[in-house]
C-alpha cells in the first residue's frame, strides 16, 4: 500500500519523478465557492523556486503552475483541482554517473531495495522537487485558513549554531526581505554569512523552522489518534531532511518543572478564555486552545554535497560520488514555503473535520 | 471527522472514557495463523499499569485485559480481534470537584470548547488510561515484529536534566530492573532520586524515552507521504503529553556539516549494505535501510500537581484547582511500553504494507 | 487489509463471532450532542432478534445491547460510541458436526482458503449474528437521519414470486404488524403462507426488501466514486445472502425508452423544484435530487436447509451435510432493519460529508 | 468530504470536467515491476471513444493517454502513475443553451443545489467523459489480474428487450467483432437493429452488460463490509447511468428454493474442490471460491435525447431542453470497457489486499 495521498477531508494526491513529463496534485475535498487562480498558487512556488537568491542552488527551474481542473469562472467548484508544473529544464545528462552509485544518505538505495527498480535521474521521485506539488496544494489550503481568519507564517529560526536568541524580537514583515527568511534581521545576516563559509568548502548545514499560526479558533484536532500536532509532526516528518518535530516547549520543556510548565488559564478583557504562557504550544489533549499554535522542524544538512565521498554501487563495489552539480548548501529558506503549505494542509483538513463535531 | 482509528494495513479502533464501563480496541488487519493469548497482552498491560513501583501513581488498577473475538484454537484467524479492559476502579467521587473546572494544560477546556459536552469523570475520553487500549494493541502488533526478526525496545534516556550520556553505555537487559527503566543503571539511580524529589514538593518532571528497533529489514516506508518516520513521529505525538520527536542526529544533527552527518556506505565482510554512521536513524527518504531504526520522544511534565493552581471554570470565574488524587510525579517509567506499543503498530503496519510493493 | 470498517464520516467497526464472547461495534465519528440510550437501540435489535414469530428461527438470543463509551448524561459525547451484545446462548455443541465440513452455498469453504483457519461455531465471523452489531450501529444512525427530518423504511416487498404489484397500495403503519414485514396486508398473508408451506418442505426461499427514504434533503452523494447509490448498493451487498441491488427503475428500466424514462422537472405550488416521475429513483449524478430514494434488494433462499445435502469436507473427501438446527425458511423478515441500518449509516455517513460541500 | 479516489490498495484519483484541460487519474498503489507502454493503455481508452462505430455518438474525442509518470524503463517504480487525456476536440459553443436549463435526468440540478456552482460546459464533471480516465486505470489494474492469472470479459447482454436467452451460445472471441459487443452474433443483430430503430425516433434504450472474471483464485475478498460482491456492485453503481446490479442468480434467485439454489461442493478429477452450479456467481460469504466471478449490470437509457423535452431553470421557470447535438442511443457498447476496468480495478485492489490474510 502505496503512501503518497495525505489527508482525510482535505485529500492530496501527488505525482511526479524529478526529471520525468511534470509533477502534480490532485486535491480532493476543496470546498466549492473559494476564489482561485493560478497566481495564488504561483507566488508560493516561486518562493520554492531554486535559483532565487545567491545562497540557493542556481538551477533554473520555471515551475509554473497550471489548474486543469476543478476551477469554473475564477471560483472551485467543490470537484477534483488537479494542479500541474512541467519539468522544463530536465538535464538527463547531468545524472547518468550516479546510475549505479548510492549517494550516501539519500534514497538511491532504499528505493532499489524496496522496489528493485528506480527512477535514478534526478533522484526521480525521491528527489525533493515533489516538494513543489505540495506547495501548490498547501496554497489552495491556505485559501480556508484565510476565510477562517488563521495567519500562518514561518520562518528559519536557525542555521547550525547560529539561532534566534528567546530576546531576539521577532519581526514577521521582514522575513521575505532576506535571503534566508529569518524574522530577525541581525540574525538573518549571521545565517547568510554562515551559508556562505559552508558553501565555499563545499560543504552543506542544516537548521531549524518555527512556524506560527495566530487566530486559531478553539477546537481543532481529532483524539485520540489525529490529534492536531500529531497530524502536525507527521506532515513534517513526510518533509525531505527533515528529522525532528516539536511543538510549544518542545524538548526544552523536558526540562521544566509541572508547576512551571503548566499555562493558567485565565479571562482577558474581552471576555475571551486565555493562557498567560503558552508551553502547551496552542494544543492540550490535541485540540487547538485558542492561543498561538507554535512548532519547529528540524532539518539535517542536505546529503549533495561538492565533495567527492566513498560509497558503493547497487553491486556492494566501493566507489567514489563526485560532488558537482548546482545544489543548496542549506535547504532552509527553500523549506520554509514547504513547511508552511504542509502546515496548511494539515489546518484546512482539520477546518473541515471540525465542521462535524456537533449535531 | 473523528481521529478515533490508527494505522492502514493494521488498523486499531480504540474507545473507553477513563471512569465509564470498560476501555478497548478492535483490530482489524491482523494476519491470520499468529499465536496468541491473552498473556501476551497482560505482559505489557503490567508493565503500564499504575502502582507498580514507587515513583509511579499508587491507584490500583486491576488492568486485567480480555481477548473477545479473532482469535480460536490459541492462533488468530483473520477478523477483528476485539480487546477489553474493564475499569474495575473507577471512583467518580474522586473528581467531582473539578466538574465546572479547567485543570491547566489538561484538555478539559479543549474538550468543552469542541463538543460542548465533557465525560468530566477522571478526564473522560482525554485521560492517559486510554493508553492502555494501545497497550494491548501493540502487544499484537509486537507478534508481526517478532516473526519478522525485528528486535524493538524502549528506555528512559531521559529525566529533567538527568540524561544519558554518550559515553554511557546502554545494558538492555537491566531495563526493567530499575524503576525508570534506564538501560543504564547509574542514570537510573540519579532520574530516580531526581523524581523523588519532585514528589516530596508536589511537583512534577518531564523527560525523554529513547526507542531503537534493531535487525528491521530495508525497504519499510511508504514516501512521499506515509514515510516511516512521518507515522512513527504521528504515533508518538498523538501519545498523551508528547511534545517533540527526532529520527536519528534530530534537532542536534542541524548543527552538524554535511560531510560529517552524512552516513557512508560500506560492504561489511558477510556481504550485507551498511553505513558507518547512523545519523540517518535507520531511515533514509522515508524508507528503512536495514540500520536501526532509533528515535527519542519529549514528554513534558506531567501537568496534575499536588499543588494548588488558579485557573477557570466553565463560566470563565476564577478558581483554584486544588491538588489532591494519586497521580504519577513522572510518566516516563509508565511511557515506555506505551512508546514501543504505538512503535510497534506502526511497524506492523508498514510490515504488511510492503508486501504489496512489488509486483 | 480486512474490511470489517464502514463508512467515511460515520464510521463503524464490527467485531464477534458467532459463538464467542460478544459481537460489537465501534461508532467513530457521530457528532456530539445527539440524545442516546440504550433503549433506542434495543427497539431495532429487537426486530432482528431469532424467535419473534412463528415463521423464523426460533433459536433464542437476549441481544441485549450495552452502551460502554461516548455517551454522558444521556447525550452522545464526540468520543468513540461502543456497543456490546453478549452471546448468552451459544451452544458450541450443535456445530462440532460441521468442523470439517464445507457447508453448501455458506462461507466455510471460502474462509478455510483465505485464512487457513477458521472458527466453525456457529459459522464463526461468516454467521448473520454479526448484523446484530449493524443494526446496533444502524439506530444510532437513524438518529442521524431523524434530525435532519429524514423518513426512513423497509418493508419485504417479494417473497418467492409472491410479489408486491404496482397497483399495490403500500400502508407503512402495517409492516410491523405482519410477522413478514410486508407493507400491503393482503401479499403479507400470500407471503406467510408461502412462507410455512416451504418451512413444511424443510426448504428455504428468497425474496426482495424494498426500501425507501422520504424528504431528503437535495445534494447528498459525492461523485464521481461516492455517489449515494454506489454506497447504497455496497452497503446492501455486504449484508450475508444479499445477490442484489437497484436504485429507482432498476432492471426494468433497462426496458424503457429515455423519452419514457427522463423524469420531467417541474415547480410545484410551494415554489419546489420536483419531478412528475421518480424513474432516477431520487438520486441523479450521484447526488439526491430531493425526491424519495427507492432501491430493492434481492436475497438468495438461506443455504442451511432442513434437508440432507452432498458435499465434500476440508480434505476433498464427500460427506453429507445433514439438516438439523434451528434456522430461517426465510431471511427476509429478519433482514428489514438490517436493510434499515445499513441505509442508515450510509445516509449518515453522507449527510456529515455533505457538510464540506462549501466554503 | 469528496469521493473521487477509489480502492484501498489499488488507490486511483481520478480529476476532469469534459470541457476542461484535460481528464486524468493518479494510481497510488501499482506495485513495481509491471511491464507498461501507454499503447497498453490506449487499446482500452479505442474501445470506450466516441465515433468507432455507426450506433454511437459521432463526436471526435481522439483520447491519446499519456502516462506522466511512475514508469521507467518500460516499467512501473512502484511511484505514482498519472495519467492525462487531453480535451482535444471541447466545443464550448454547443453547450451555452443549457447554461441555466436543467436537462431532465442529467446532474445539473443536483450539482447546484450540492455546490451552489457548476461548470456546465458538456456537464463539467458529471459528463459520462470522466469514464476515460476509469478505463485508463483500469488497463493498469488488468496487468495485475493477467499476472494471476485472471481472464476477464465483459458484453453486452441485454438492450431493451432484446436479451440473450439462457440457451444462447456465448462466444467471447466475437465480442469485439460486432458493434454492440455482444458475444452471440444472432442476438447482436438484433441489438443493432433495436438501436438503429430508436436514433431513428430519437430516442434512447438501455440494457445490460454481463462481467465474467474466470480462473479467480478462491480467497479474494474481505468480509465483513468490503466482500468482493459489495465493492464490485460499489464500482458498478458508481458509473453513470448505473441502475442495478447483481451477483450469480441475483433478483431471478429469489424466486428459486433453497435445495435448488445451493451449489454443491464436489472434488474433479484433479483434486480441485468446485461447485456443480453456481448460482453464487463465484462469491460465497464475500470471498470468491474459485468459480468464475458473474455479476450483470443494467443500465438505464440515455438521458440525453433528440427531441424537445419539458423542465426548468435555476430560477424554476418552465423552459424547453431541446434536442441537438452527437449523442448515444445506446450507451452499452461503449459501457463494456468501463465496466471491465472498474471490476478490474477491485480485482486489483483485492487480489493485494488478499497478500495480508496470512501471518
Amino acid at each position: 500500500m502505496a503512501g503518497n495521498i495525505f489527508g482525510t477531508a482535505f485529500r492530496i494526491t501527488t505525482y511526479g519523478e524529478s526529471h520525468g513529463h511534470s509533477i502534480g496534485v490532485i486535491i480532493d475535498g476543496c470546498p466549492a465557492g473559494l476564489n482561485l487562480s493560478s497566481a495564488d498558487i504561483q507566488v508560493d512556488l516561486d518562493r520554492r523556486r531554486p535559483g532565487q537568491s545567491a545562497i540557493v542552488t542556481q538551477r533554473k527551474e520555471g515551475d509554473k503552475v497550471q489548474i486543469l481542473s476543478g476551477v469554473f469562472d475564477g471560483k472551485t467548484t467543490g470537484t477534483p483541482i488537479a494542479l500541474q508544473i512541467l519539468n522544463t529544464n530536465a538535464k538527463s545528462k547531468d545524472y547518468s554517473h550516479i546510475k549505479d552509485k548510492y549517494r550516501p544518505s539519500h534514497a538511491d538505495y532504499t528505493y532499489d531495495q524496496k522496489y528493485g527498480i528506480r527512477d535514478y535521474r534526478g533522484g526521480g521521485r525521491s528527489s525533493a522537487r515533489e516538494t513543489a506539488a505540495r506547495v501548490a496544494a498547501g496554497a489552495i489550503a491556505k485559501k480556508i485558513l484565510e476565510k477562517e481568519g488563521i495567519v500562518l507564517y514561518a520562518h528559519v529560526s536557525a542555521v547550525g549554531a547560529v539561532k534566534l536568541l528567546k530576546s531576539d524580537v521577532k519581526n514577521r514583515s521582514i522575513i521575505e526581505l532576506n535571503e534566508i527568511r529569518c524574522a530577525n534581521a541581525e540574525r538573518a545576516e549571521e545565517m547568510i554569512a554562515l551559508i556562505r563559509e559552508i558553501r565555499k568548502q563545499g560543504d552543506t548545514i542544516g537548521g531549524t523552522i518555527e512556524c506560527v499560526l495566530e487566530q486559531v479558533p478553539a477546537g481543532l484536532g481529532q483524539p485520540v489518534f489525529d490529534r492536531l500536532e500529531a497530524d502536525l509532526a507527521k506532515a513534517m516528518l513526510s518533509i525531505n531532511a527533515c528529522k525532528g518535530f516539536e511543538l510549544g516547549s518542545g524538548f526544552e520543556g523536558t526540562l521544566m518543572r509541572g508547576s512551571a510548565h503548566n499555562d493558567a488559564f485565565y479571562r482577558d478583557a474581552s471576555g475571551q478564555i486565555q493562557t498567560d504562557t503558552n508551553y502547551s504550544g496552542g494544543i492540550q489533549g490535541g485540540i487547538s486552545n485558542g492561543m498561538p499554535v507554535e512548532f519547529r522542524v528540524a532539518f539535517k544538512p542536505v546529503a549533495t554535497l561538492m565533495q567527492d565521498q566513498q560509497s558503493v554501487d547497487s553491486k556492494g563495489e566501493q566507489v567514489t560520488v563526485t560532488g558537482k552539480g548546482r545544489h543548496d548548501p542549506c535547504v532552509l529558506p527553500r523549506a520554509v514555503p514547504i513547511v508552511e503549505a504542509m502546515a496548511a494542509c494539515v489546518f484546512a483538513d482539520h477546518i473541515l473535520r471540525s465542521r462535524l463535531d456537533r449535531a
